[in-house]
Formats: C-alpha cells, structure tokens, sequence
C-alpha cells in the first residue's frame, strides 16, 4: 500500500516561490519507492497580507495542522514598506506557527561543504548543529510601554523559561548529541541572567546524569562567538535559548559560506502539529524573480523535513547530491532550476 | 601649577596585576608635561574577596567615587570554585561600578592593528566603536524564579529600557559617530522585541534629525554578526543595547586579532562618577604570574583613559606606540614587561 504524505507548502515572497519550486523538485525526486508527497500550495505572505489583509487566521492554522509538515520558501516584502513594518509579517506568520504549532525545537545544522567559501582563513572541520529553543526566552512578546512617545517612556522585555519549556529542549540537544559525536555545549549567560540562566544550567546538569556518553561544557554567549570565528570545529551539539539561537545561528550560517546554504527545521517532536522546514534566509525582494536566488537551502531544508517524517535514507541521499554538486561547483553561476536540476540529476543517478 | 590626577587601579586577578603594572607604566611615561597621575592600589576582586568576605562595600564606593577615573586589570578567580559560582565577582564588582557610577556608556573601539593576524580571511580595514548601554537592557537584575527546583519552575528576566537612558546613549553616539566616519548602526531586534526595539528606534530616528551629517542604517542583531565575519569594514559607530553590545564587543575582538587587544571604556559622561577603563579580557588564571599575558589590551584601556580625562594628544601617542610596536612585531615571544617595556621606549623616542 502506497504511503502518502501530505506536505503544506508556503512559498511566500521574493526568491521564496523560486527556491521553493526546486526543493519541491526534490521531494518528489528523492521520494521513496511506495512513498508519495501530496504538496498543497499555501499563499501566505507579505504579498497575501497586502492583498487580504490577513497574516494567518485561526482557519489558516487549522487547514495547516492537518498536514503531516510545512516547506516554506521566505516571508517578506519591501523592508521599507511601512505597511510592514516593525516584523509585522515576521512574527504574525513565522512566529505565530512556531507557537501556534509549538515548534519548541528550532534545529539549526551547520555544515562547511566542500569547495564553499568561509569567511574564516582556517575554518577547519566546521559540522555542529544549535538546538535552539522555538517558544520561550524574550521571543514571548511579553513586556510593554508605558508613557511611549515622551521622555518618560519606559519599554520592557520579558523573557521567560519555564522548567517544561527548557526541560524538553535539553532533552533533545542530548538525544541530538547522542547520535553525533557526543558533545553537548549549553549557551547562556548565566554570569548576568542569573534567573533563566541558572534553570537552564541546572537543567542541563540534571539531564547530563542519564546521558554518561555525552560530554558537556558550558559558554557565555559572549565567548560562545569567539569560538565561533576561532575554532568552530570544537563545537558538536550546541543547546541555547531562542534568542541567543537566533544570533548565533546567523553566525554559524556566516562562517560556513552564508545564510544561501542553512537549513532549519522548526520542530514539534511530539508529533501534535506538522514541523516546518524552512531555508534560514529571507525574500530578497532585490533578486527575486531573477532565477539568482540558490535554492540549495531550500532543498536542504527538505532533507531535514525527510528525515523528520522517518526517511533518514531519502534524507541522506539529498545530503548526499547537495554536497556532490558543491564539490563539484560550477564555471558560471547557474540560475535557480539549473541547481535544482542539477540535484535532482544527481539522485536519479544514485 | 602642576595638574595632579589621581586614579583608582583595581589590579585584580590573575593576569590582572602583570598587564596593569605595565598599564600604569605607560600612564607615568605618558604624562604630559606639567601633569602628574598619582595612581592608589584598591584590593578588590575574587582573591579580596575570599580573603574578606567583602566585593564591594559602600564604603569602598566611597573611595573610589573620589578618584577621576579608575583603571582594572581583570577579576575573576577558578571558575571551578563553587565559592564564586553565578558570576558573583562580576556582578558584585564590574556590573556594580557600572550601576553605581552610572557608566552609562560602555565604549568599545576594534581596530585591526597592522600585522595583527584576524581569523578572517580578508577582514579589510576593520576600525569601527561599539557604543554599548552600560546601565539597562536585561542586565538591570529584574526579573526572577518562583517553584524553583520543581517541574512548574518559571524564571523570568526583564530587559528595562528608559528614554532617558536610551535618549543618552544615542546621543553619545551621534557625538562619536560625528567625530569619526558618520556613520552610524543601530543594532537591535525590532522584528521580535517590538517594545525595547520601539524605543530605540524611535530615538535614534528623532536623534538623528539633529545630526544631517551622519548616515544612519539598521541592522538586526543576527545579521550584524554576518557583517562582522563577512563585510566588518562597513562599520563605524555601532550603537546599541547592553546585551548585544556584550555579544557584538566579543566577536567584534575576535576578527580583529582577539581579546588579547580590545580595551574599553566604562564611562559616565557627566562627570558626576569616576569612568573606569579595563580590557575586555578576563584574569586568565591559568597563565597569572608567568609573564606570559598580553598587556597591549591594558594599555589600549590608558589610551580611552586619557582621551576621557581630555588628554587627546596622549591618548593619540599610546595609540600610536602601540601601532608601531605591533607593526614592528617580535621573532620570540616577549615577556608581560617587555611589551610595556617597549612602549615605554617608543614613546621616550616621540
Ligand atoms: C524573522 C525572525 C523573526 C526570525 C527569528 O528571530 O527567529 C529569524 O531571524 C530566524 O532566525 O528564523
Ligand atoms: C563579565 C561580564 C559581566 C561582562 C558583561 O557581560 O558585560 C563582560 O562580558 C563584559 O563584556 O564586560
């Protein structure tokens, strides 16, 4: 019996419906004998929010819970459009389904592929993964103005971690450590949030204990960013709150050849709501349309989506052909589909 | 008549007392004619403060809020020693200085000195400041954990942020940024922390109205960290929160060559408190009293000393000996006291 999987896609703005088309491509290329993925397009975004305006109601997320994941391309429009201002369609889409979905693991994989380019001279064997928590720390938008607009303005931020939020979180980073080389770094800074950071440190001590084969060591966030340019290759499993997960994840992306290459996954291991999958990168309005954009996150971004869904093979083997086709490069730049079919060739092949 | 200025040093631990004793050298050697800088020892930090039982006592404010600036080496002891666990030395010690002398500016200048090596591989002509809020942000302490231990802990951390603090800060930056490339950053996380976010972009906008002759651009603190690693010579005058500025300062030492270099300023513009200048570096303990730390950072911290104090052109000839002396480098590696030694000597000779 043919095993169907329903997948949302949201292509969204600029470059997305472009990198989305390939790693759609994919998807159905890499797809496993006896296994379909039934793709239903979704048109949120900036340009649907213009047109509608509606971000993503309560319907929107019941059709999207009844899927098994999301692909998303990019959500984004004009950054100097004031309809759209202040993260408007940041936080009403890409952090509204994070929470709505409780997508508490945000996984963040960071690989230097041969033949990319680090900013770093001596990079050396760059391959760590941040498990980044998805739906507490400052991300809450909890906090407030009183007095705004007059020189009595006072403006707050409220981060809060709760024993259940972090507990699960952690738990994953040692799972996730587990299966990799064994090394788990909590980052923090616990020499100044002394609250958050010592549930996050005791956490960690406590669930060290059932995992005697992983070794854990501790960084302030802000010393978490020299290792980060000095010696990446000491870094395996990293677990951090949502928002020093965010910085540093765009650091990661940085030294291992740009944010064009990083794929994320915002995850509910639970398996209550569909996981999203989505490149790291954002719409480039400036090169959208253009066939510039490379789809390689995106199609990255369904390797975590496979292996998500159970198929470690299938993810593998995109893996497999995005690293082939790297190392292999390219004389002249290629457009969009040319990557694309590129990959796609090389997993027909294999 | 004599202008006398008397300093507060705070040596502390570690590497702390060998890099402050060449610091305190070049203070004497640098002194313009006619000016004399009376320095008085100050015991503080983890070693005092085990010995003791005491940080830093309202009495000893007292004391040091007679100086006209104040100049520490590094504290901090074992970071095994449970005794000192949760960041204690540096909250009782530095984040109190800044609280109670209201160093509301925490000034942080990256240069790339001549054949410094960066962890880059093209780092270009790195040569920007970070204008760091010293006194608010999530630094101020608020915030806190009730069922703590149990499955139902909550801990919270509240970043504060003032017009009046927010409105000084940028304006320092303006003055900085106008008196350098004008150009200046904002770095913050409008998308996510709307109501910290709305504040300080609000004021820098109202600010900049002021200044038509800097440049003004933005930057979400994730994407200034791909900047840093992959275009730092954009930056000029970055301005920003606490928390960020803690996060940008390290990786921004880290491109430009290490800590080993960076110096900073824990200044209090007005005048009413002591400003306290320091290298961002810590104490080192396991390299204390072998001769071995770098005090170039610690010189580099007299240099923003005399800058504040109005000693401009001093400033400019510690810089400046610092230059030529990392320009002339060494075959071997040098002693703590040959670097000071040799700086000493350039500025004999000019
Ligand atoms: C767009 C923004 C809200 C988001 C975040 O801050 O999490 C992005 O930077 C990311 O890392 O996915
Ligand atoms: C020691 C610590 C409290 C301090 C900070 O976070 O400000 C340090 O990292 C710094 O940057 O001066």
């Amino acid at each position: 019996m043919p095993q169907n999987h329903s997948i949302a896609v949201i292509a969204g703005d600029g470059i997305g419906p472009e990198v989305i088309a390939e790693a759609v491509k994919v998807l159905h290329a890499v797809a496993p004998e006896g296994v379909r993925f039934n793709t239903t397009d979704y048109p949120f975004g900036a340009a649907h929010y213009l047109a509608s305006g509606s971000i993503l109601g309560d319907d929107d997320l019941t059709a999207l819970a009844t899927h098994d994941a999301i692909l998303l391309g990019a959500v984004g429009g004009d950054p100097r459009d004031p309809r759209l201002a202040g993260g408007i369609i940041e936080r009403g889409l890409l952090l509204k389904l994070r929470f709505a979905f409780d997508h508490y693991v945000n996984l963040r994989p960071t690989t230097l592929y041969p033949n990319v380019v680090s900013p770093l001279a001596a990079p050396g064997d760059v391959d760590f993964v941040v498990v980044r928590e998805g739906t507490e720390g400052p991300y809450v938008g909890n906090g407030g103005v009183i007095r705004a607009g007059t020189p009595h303005e006072i403006a707050t931020e409220v981060s809060i971690n709760t024993a259940h939020g972090v507990e699960r979180l952690v738990r994953f980073g040692f799972e996730t450590a587990a299966k990799r080389r064994g090394r788990l770094t909590l980052v923090h800074k616990t020499n100044v949030l002394t609250n958050a950071g010592g549930l996050w440190q005791r956490t960690v001590n406590a669930i060290a204990a059932e995992y005697p084969a992983v070794s854990v060591d501790y960084l302030h966030v802000d010393a978490a960013t020299i290792f980060l340019v000095t010696n990446p290759a000491r870094f395996d499993t990293i677990v951090t709150d949502n928002l020093f997960g965010d910085i540093l994840t765009d650091l990661a992306a940085a030294i291992s050849g740009g944010i064009g290459l990083a794929a994320s996954g915002n995850i509910n291991p639970d398996g209550t709501f569909p996981s999203m999958f989505e490149p790291v990168h954002g719409s480039a309005p400036d090169i959208a349309g253009q066939q510039k954009a490379d789809p390689t996150a995106a199609i990255l971004s369904v390797a975590l989506l496979l292996d998500h869904l159970g198929y470690a093979d299938a993810s593998a083997r995109v893996a497999a052909a995005v690293t082939a086709d790297l190392a292999e490069g390219s004389p002249t730049p290629r457009t969009t589909a040319a990557v694309g079919d590129a990959i796609v060739a090389r997993l027909a092949q294999n």
